[in-house]
């Protein structure tokens, strides 16, 4: 079968015939995969950078993002059937520790992570544990159901609080971003400010229906937020950018009492003012990782399946699997949304 | 200054020219009332119900749903001055007992009711203590501020969860159930499922956004819920009617672990399969009274300013207050959503 | 082996020579009972009685509290190895269903229980599904292992809100009740209410620290606890007893907002003033059943290992397998905590 | 009467006659005060430092921590009556704000502080508005009913979270970090562990039951915390000592998916490296300011009357009030817990 590897200790990627896993384990499945998508990590393992190098053991298959058609199932499998379109988690928990023992699968601490730890999805086949797949409700189109792993993470991080009524901050608006755009107002958010820098971005920000784009290259966010909310600031910050000066001005940002949500990785220490940011304003401040299995599945099923969500405004490319390395070259650019690939 | 009164125990109200309020105490306000909406318990007065004979000493002015304009306050008031306009919460907490020293004014143990246990707001002019008034947004049209307070019965029953990617099951649409449609729908219910019987009504829940109707009159509740929830049940029974068999249907209805709240007044004992029904289930059952002092007030205020909630479908009827009498017939009969009547 | 059977449709249990249970499906377990106690449900099925007829069907070993240690696994088996010494739920859910996919698996749809939809443990040897199992911390005794599972309903139905300075009444003071006591006061609850009519039970709660105990046989329930609650009435209900009268006096006995818990069985339908007792009031009411898997158990495992809660005050026998028939006697009596059964 | 006093811009405090305060708004209550106990921050104003000369504008009366007797009150005055004993918050909110009007004013936008922006309550009799007042239980010792403010502190940042069969790690055991484990051992932590290098303190840690001790000084706190609690790390950790080493050490020690409480000043800029501590372990962290009024009080309340926590174990000095001085170089010299003066 064809799969897109990482053969050395090098930047690039090569699409290679390999042979499709076999032999399932009781638990395993083996899904044919129809579609996947594209993540920044992937991108970070095409260049090499120094997370992938201390992550990434060549050779291997890449990709997490995707969904697809069970072909095959272990003899100890249930939660699936041969012919279920499936969605998966890319996060493996061990489903032993305690986390995993109290309903937190998500936060496990022997994580295991698809197309990072073990062999991934950008391939034609995939063996996987019966445990992280999610069965795509029907009314779902297929080219977004590969999408709902990042979808599962703006979704995760969004809701963070019940959003109903409250004004929110969404700073940095990649795909992830522009999906909680949605999220927070599906969620009923009486306010939606966005803040990006690129203008691509800033037009993702307005598509994806933000009431306010602000870009705080050339704007006072603080300043404009204040005004925007009768000097109350918002209530909830969804910080999506990992860029320092944004998680600084989404605490500057936020009401007294309020909160922040971080999913943005700053790849450095940050440095901030505790005190004034954040004790003495009692804020509540949320580490996301992952998304909840399977509530945040759930919600985001729910989302997708009754159009609150609407991907298309997302996805902005569907490519077929033999142009990846378009699909990678776009990334790399920046000036897309999702990109979807069609596998099979 | 003319009022809207009950004057003898018995059947019916007369419109009187009564005194204007004077002399504030400290901490009160007199509001120049410029809307006033009717509730169903002001019907009860006018019939002069079992409940009404149990709650009203006559001679006094009834009526608890008003917006108006500050007119005069009292020497120590600070949350609001002359000029501002104001709706009010009908409920006037002690400020002193357990409920009303943690955060829980709206279930204060010596709450006094306007228009019942006080003079009331169906009056050019009513005195209030500074404590019951909300600033309304400038954003908000005047028609629809005296009804913020049964939409804020709408708000406070229907968020009793998250909804986001919910389904949620609403029985009895009248004005408050009709509002509560909307606000699920604003809070990211995947799925709102209205029940009722009347005609009306039924149009009503359309209206305000129902996904679906049904007439439990004429079809089976609980297999259509099945039917258009994969076999699971809604998430939340927002119980609106009163009707006890609409209770019993909503237990029957909600998912396993789901949640049931309760606005609807049965004025009779229930008799309840509470084993069957809410221990096997693990379900969760919320009594709803009033409008939490103020959070509710925000979230409907935000609700209302954001145009998440549009109660001009709900608002059937703007009358002058001289034709006060007409209000009571319409309500009456029944075929109307809420009534406003102009007071100056 | 040797097991507790129910052979037939009448009264009776019978202790019968079986085999023991072979071939482990890849996720099956096979534990050696070392003990194992007798629920009020066990002495339903001995006496043969109306819910009994209805849910066993004989021939099949009857039992479902026990501890013990892992003999073998199924190949696919990885949370517990041969030698650990587990407890179990008694609650096999079916991992595949809405409430087993979001964290809620103590609610599945399609729940089976062991000893009465399965071959149970009141057998020398049980082979299980490892998803029920629970590692006991070893420094919990072992003869209060087995007693993890009903201590587990204390546990899941006492937390359902934080008691820290709360003032708590728990209705019926069987084993489970007792438990509850010692569960709300390591809590932190700043008042623990008994109400139990019978005298041992009586005991039961103060040897278990309920700082008061009320028989409301002979005294009024609601005015000792207005009297000891300066007139608030309680944050938390418990209600244990399955009785109505209980209910209804604890829904009067809380005050506004508090919560009610209810774990008690009536076997029949309730008549409650739900606009006077829960609407009005703003209470919550939470119907409980099984164990959070694993949260409660966590908890449970972490109160006992740390000695917060001492089961040797609710566990008031220790018996030989061999006088099971003295247990079910004991039971039947009723002038005992719980009995505990030293099978292997 | 007399008062302690800040006079000039420079280090000392003095005591001094001043007259009496008259005239009360309707709102405003007169209190004799009875103890009044010294706080780090009337330390700080005492030496004069960096954060006092921006904070304080002599002259004025300090002191914040007190209760007394209602000696009179002002005509709009209904949550007290004279003779009541009652202890105060600090923090006068004013009851107008987003915050103020959605219950949490212990947040409010534009609090003024007793004994920091308004004369405070070192003094034999204090004028405040009701709004901050807290009626004592008479089962409280008056001596400890001053305390009840920095008690309050311990008690809001200690719940953070249900801390029921839950690890706790307590950084920093001052007075109100012993109060903390106190409040944790109450709530039914199973496992209280304090980190401090002081001699004193660690033995004030013991004495208010800390179930282990540890000296990062001379110990690996991380070490430790690890081999305490299986691996997992504890569940929350309550920063109390203001030093960034401990909030980085609190941040590794917590579990993935727990809590950290921050209640510590550093008074500088604080390096975090956010993915791994924060993101990555999907953490909740808490800024911790003042207390919820009066849900904490409450809580405090209840604990203190119910002796489940004890302040006799940190009032380690009652002094006269003519002693202040020795209480200010005790304070200084730092070899105490809570100092309490006896005013009146």
């Amino acid at each position: 079968m064809l799969a897109i590897r990482k053969t050395s200790m090098a930047a690039g990627l090569s699409m290679e015939n390999v042979e499709q896993p076999k032999e399932l384990a009781p638990n395993e499945v083996l899904v044919k995969v129809k579609k996947a998508s594209i993540c920044g990590s992937d991108v970070h393992i095409y260049k090499w950078d120094k997370w992938a190098q201390s992550h990434i053991r060549p050779p291997m298959t890449i990709g997490h993002e995707f969904a697809g058609v069970v072909e095959a199932v272990g003899e100890a499998v249930d939660t699936v059937k041969v012919g279920d379109y499936v969605a998966a988690e890319s996060h493996i928990p061990c489903q032993n520790c305690y986390q995993c023992r109290t309903g937190r699968m998500h936060i496990c601490k022997d994580m295991k992570i698809l197309g990072v730890d073990i062999d991934g999805a950008f391939a034609q086949y995939i063996k996987v544990p019966q445990v992280i797949l999610w069965k795509v409700s029907k009314e779902i189109p297929e080219e977004y159901a590969s999408v709902m792993e990042p979808f599962g993470n703006a979704v995760h991080a969004t809701l963070v609080e019940d959003l109903t009524g409250k004004t929110v901050l969404i700073t940095g608006v990649g795909p992830i971003g522009a999906m909680a755009i949605q999220v927070a107002k599906a969620a009923g958010a009486s306010l939606v400010i966005a803040s990006e820098i690129r203008e691509y971005r800033k037009q993702l920000a307005k598509i994806n229906g933000a009431d306010v784009v602000i870009d705080p290259s050339c704007q006072d966010l603080e300043k404009e937020v204040v005004k925007l909310t009768n000097g109350e600031g918002v209530d909830v910050v969804i910080e999506m950018s990992g860029n320092v000066q944004a998680l600084l001005d989404g605490l500057k940002c936020v009401t007294r009492g309020g909160a922040v949500s971080i999913l943005g990785v700053y790849s450095k220490n940050v440095e901030i003012p505790i005190d004034e940011f954040v004790t003495f304003k009692g804020l509540k401040v949320y580490g996301i990782t992952g998304r909840k299995m399977f509530e945040t599945w759930r919600t985001a099923d729910q989302l997708l399946k009754s159009k609150k969500v609407d991907l298309s405004k997302v996805v902005t490319h569907v490519i077929p699997f033999q142009d990846w390395q378009k699909g990678f070259e776009l990334m790399i650019k920046g000036d897309c949304g999702k990109i979807v690939m069609e596998i099979s």
